[in-house]
């Protein structure tokens, strides 16, 4: 899951709040490798999905900057946790807190999407109150092999994700 | 996920095999101690959803033996991962495959059902033409803490276990 960095002419490496434009700074920002690192529970070695989002990543280069946000290490949600939150969760959701807008890029899995995917969007609404999606700037994509593609995981998905008020992009679909 | 065995007036501890009914035997049934230590990622202490499986047990008594399956400890669905299958998955898929039925209980989180039960789910649909969940007789059942329980969870979770093919029982609900 991509966090959409929009890249404005302005100071490069500055973080400019939460309030306006943020900028990821280059010591944070994470790089593909890290990220297969990081992934390999979760992205298969010839993850289309990771090739589609490094494909993105190129067309918006100068536009976006892309902070890849990595949920294969999320625990099974339980509420019990948050008395001493996985280092995880924190992190995921400071990713998602900080970026202004998300791009999600999903498998279809039995014609819907990744159930991990939906493991961390449990975990960043809560806990009440402190949720991370509500008004989050959010665009859905996704592949799989067939004619069909992820055309009707990424459906679920954008059914989910309003249910958790993000503000989601028409396209692409 | 409780997989419902049909406790019939035979040879108790025997099992009379993949065609016929099958019964747990004592040494490989999964009591509530054993399900909840397993657990400890997944289930919050206090949670609703085991208290609700016990009650269903107890009104079942005599008539249906419960076999608890453990989903908390599933890795992120990963293709890769098959050439060596991680023994959680495997032991899933065993108990799934075994079972004559499967009544899946859920909170709503978000609404919708758990996104574990969900990679459980992908899990046991693979690999292709080796899923156990075809045919299987499978009933929902859940609840959270509010009005409206978990009822909308619940209906997602029949839509997309009707995606399974599993053959779903028109209740509870």
């Amino acid at each position: 899951m991509p966090a959409i960095q929009p890249c404005a002419p302005a100071k490069s490496g500055e973080d400019t709040g939460s309030a306006g434009c943020r900028f990821a700074k280059s010591e944070e920002r994470t790089s593909h490798d890290q990220f297969r690192r990081g992934n390999r529970r979760l992205l298969a070695q010839g993850s289309l999905n990771l090739k589609l989002a490094q494909a993105l990543e190129k067309l918006a280069a100068g536009k976006l900057v892309f902070d890849y946000v990595d949920i294969g290490d999320l625990p099974a949600y339980n509420d019990d946790l948050w008395v001493n939150p996985p280092a995880s969760v924190l992190r995921m959701k400071e990713q998602v807190a900080k970026a202004d807008g998300l791009l999600m890029l999903t498998p279809e899995y039995n014609r819907s999407y990744a159930g991990i995917l939906k493991n961390a969007m449990d975990w960043g609404s809560r806990p009440y109150g402190q949720g991370v999606w509500q008004g989050k700037a959010t665009a859905v994509a996704g592949t799989s092999p067939g004619s069909i593609g992820a055309a009707v995981g990424q459906a679920r998905l954008r059914a989910d994700l309003a249910s958790l008020s993000t503000v989601l992009a028409p396209s692409p679909r």
